[in-house]
């Protein structure tokens, strides 16, 4: 029997300005990263995307960004460990503010954009979030790049983790994924990227660029929910993988 | 025997600005209202606060303030009671991301600035305020001005409140304060404020501007911590209150 | 012959946030008025804004907001005369940057929702913004509610100004525009709305709520440019008022 | 005859908060640098630096930073070459447009903290840099570190430029500053800091800790204008300069 999570970041829009459909995606996934009001998300926001995803049952995580509202926290900046582990704290807790007066419980933390990515290679930064996670409450699930310093760490600071995958990147042969901008990195093929989960999922591989079979863990995988197209995909990507028996579920078993 | 808390705002610097001599006036006060990142404070500052609080055992609370942060919430702003619930959750849960990371416990919630004004008078933003405190945890006590609609809304919602004021502003025969300003608005003379503390304390009024002792529950008293004058006067008043025989405590009894 | 300009609110993106249908209803305008950064608005939104007004021909215009993003600039906020007179200057410098740089021309200013109601009514502030329009650059015009504080204090500055009127927006036997909530605010009837404006533009008056006729100056008429209704409103009331003989220009004559 | 401008970062309060000994330092300058909201700064400090500038005859520059306030701008950030030339044209234009209502004129541009310092080394960002500053007015001088990029770059944009030397810092063998943290990368001794610039100004090198003489650009000294110390040394290589017959100028000569 195989499990697997479908995650969606949530909650992206900020004042007057609207993003994402969220009511669309929220029934088509088991767990969603709401943004907590430093790369998007604003505290009206926030309150309505965790009533909306207790009302679907999803799993709630916080995903906190980057200080960095104009660039949507895609932008890399150098920051130190203690600023990342302050951050963290900070939007944890903000987000958890609306999950206790909604009267849910949040299950996970996934970072944002350019703290996902830099987390995945920067050790020191890594561990620094999996401690802000651990100690603002241990029972937390820490969402990463499978194979990253993220999971890594998460790993040695006691956290229970959560591999993600992607089905809509290739992977290199030794398991990272193809660089956005070089070719190839994007597949476009919906029924091509259902396969390279299912293969995730079932054999614990993904067929590198380069042919071979690399082992990847899958505990998550990564679902848009920006646009039409992204829609289409999860609720096909959703129903292939119910027709092959795979089971789908948050890590927190919710 | 009497009992009052003294409280002051800390953790009011931000970034590379440093505000408030937060070292040396937390020894002197049993309640602090630590800064949440709207209208002063950021992640870094707060886990230091925090940290400082815990060391001198020192009571916690959020002190939530409007997003407006070039006017150090000190600006009236046309927010909507939903919009007040909104960030009044939002900030008290960021905050409490730095008080369970670091071990502590959150005991109170006093608004800053122009949202405390505001909330002072203003019934539908005193209940949306302390609705927000309520859901995100029912065991928070309430400060706000004596007298004020807020207070009139922390108990509605079933709160604990505490009562606040001032020993550096004069009370009008309605009790409420005389608007800085006006004359005779400020109580220069520390003998003078001291005093008047001690009369709310011990018989529970406080003589107003046109002479008549006027009723007045004073179960907090604000203390400023931002320049030399500051911590003298705090000195001064604590050792008074003291001789006094007057208890020192947070109304949550630490 | 009649002469009338319209003017539309554009460049109200933010960073990865979209808002507002700029290409298409620029062609249907005379008049822009660009967001600063404050309100809405970011430096590349800025300068993309820019050059789609150049490339059309239409007169330029600063349109200064606020410090809201969260609120769009639409909540009142309590600033002094003095912080209207920085934040004004700052928004049209910024602007100014931007249109020198595109080798442009700025024609007029035009301030954002709260900034633009507050200053309708309150006489300081009318006159601190009037200030810092000719203080920048005397030979800006400055836009503003018809028969507004800010119409008066633009003239009392020496600015040339150009008063607006509303073509789905009610008015009252004073004059004043009917408060949006109140029964009958809006005008939904297309027709009426043109009808509205081009007796504005023809004999100077507007037939109130209490059917009176009511002399109103109406130099510039306000157009949405945020959807498909508000586009088909802009085109039907731009071939209504030509249709008419009414010449479409901007104050500045471009 | 030698000439050399003295320059110092002005104007980087913000709001409430205090920074700098503005008043004290800007006697001591011939330029001076002011802040315009992105790092530090706000309109009403930038008006106000602004006129002070003007009271003291010192040359006005804009000081463009990264949009990082609660980093003061010293953290680098991936931005692009594009959002570089964005931030830097709204930001002298933001200035500009007090330095415009109070009647001064705008001399030079020196970028901020990190922007500084990515743009010594990148040539993307200091080409893009240098266009902002020549698109919004080629009559500007680019200040930038002496034998950077930057400089390049404003030479290549034909924008005037001044090299940028400093008196507390040690250089290589290269030309290049000893990084910060290092062994020996900061001079302590104010008659040593003295020496350096003097040598710098007279013959056109300095001695790197390497014990070579290496050639220098020196046209414009960094000065700290943030506490005792650095008023002291501002006014100690003040007296030195002229005591060796050095004229103090800004390079627009004013």
């Amino acid at each position: 029997m195989h499990t697997v999570d479908l995650n969606c970041d949530l909650g992206e829009s900020f004042g007057a300005y609207r993003m994402g459909r969220d009511e669309e995606i929220v029934p088509l996934v088991t767990s969603v990263n709401i943004a907590c009001g430093f790369h998007a998300g604003d505290p009206g926001t926030m309150r309505r995307t965790v009533k909306l995803a207790i009302a679907h049952h999803t799993a709630i995580g916080a995903h906190p960004g980057l200080p960095d509202l104009s660039g949507f926290g895609r932008r890399n900046m150098d920051i130190s460990p203690q600023e990342a582990y302050d951050i963290v704290v900070y939007q944890i807790g903000a987000l958890d503010g609306f999950v206790r007066s909604e009267g849910g419980v949040m299950r996970h933390v996934k970072p944002h954009g350019a703290l996902y990515n830099m987390a995945a290679r920067d050790t020191a930064l890594a561990e620094a979030i999996a401690e802000a996670v651990y100690r603002v409450n241990p029972g937390l699930i820490l969402f990463g790049l499978s194979g990253s310093e993220l999971i890594r760490a998460g790993k040695k600071a006691s956290l229970a983790t959560a591999s993600e995958v992607f089905a809509d990147r290739t992977y290199q042969a030794d398991g990272s994924l193809t660089r956005r901008g070089e070719l190839g990195a994007l597949i476009e093929d919906r029924e091509t990227a259902a396969l390279q989960v299912l293969q995730m999922i079932k054999y614990g591989t993904v067929r590198s660029r380069q042919g071979t079979d690399v082992p990847i863990a899958a505990q998550t995988v990564c679902i848009h929910g920006d646009g039409g197209e992204a829609l289409l995909f999860a609720k096909r990507i959703r129903a292939r993988l119910q027709a092959e028996g795979v089971t789908l579920s948050s890590p927190a078993g919710h």
